[in-house]
């Protein structure tokens, strides 16, 4: 779905990844985080979508809430357990939107 | 793929969108499209990925690359036949890439 964001200025956490292979553990973990962040203060929506790669761009109000939701705690279990089960590689890439325009 | 991005800052275009219906056609314009945008001066690299919905993001040294690259003739039939043909609705973003991080 399409992230229904404010009037830029606001930030956009760009997070590119390839799985070493299917796991539906990750898929629920993904779930919940998407539940999560949504409730993080800040929290602006999320968009997603996976091919040969992952794309997830969630857009937050500043770089304080981008910081908070990275601080908090069962996303800190998550990344950890990302990064040793799940990804064979990913980037994250933390951008200020200046200007978008809608169809 | 993953972009080969350079050390930030440089510029990230979040290109969301869903279409209509599959089209082959659509799917060679978007072919074309990456190959044309990859010779523009400015050119850093491109990350899709495609399932409820698709999102493009396409990396540039700077604001100017990016608007001469929506400038390019070619490019304009591309976006001129996505908003009357293939897409249902999109939305495009303009951010500053102030930070990366990779695995």
């Amino acid at each position: 779905m399409f992230a229904n964001t404010p009037k830029p200025p606001y930030y956009a956490v760009i997070f590119t990844s390839t799985l070493k292979a299917d796991d539906p553990e990750y898929d629920k973990m993904a779930d919940l985080m998407v539940e999560l962040a949504s409730k993080q203060d800040g929290f602006l929506g999320i968009e997603s979508a996976r091919s040969e790669i992952g794309i997830s761009v969630s857009y937050w109000r500043d770089l304080d809430a981008i910081k908070q939701w990275k601080a908090q705690t069962d996303h800190q279990v998550a990344q950890s357990k990302g990064k040793q089960q799940w990804y064979s590689h990913y980037i994250t890439r933390i951008s200020k939107v200046e200007r978008d325009y809608h169809m």
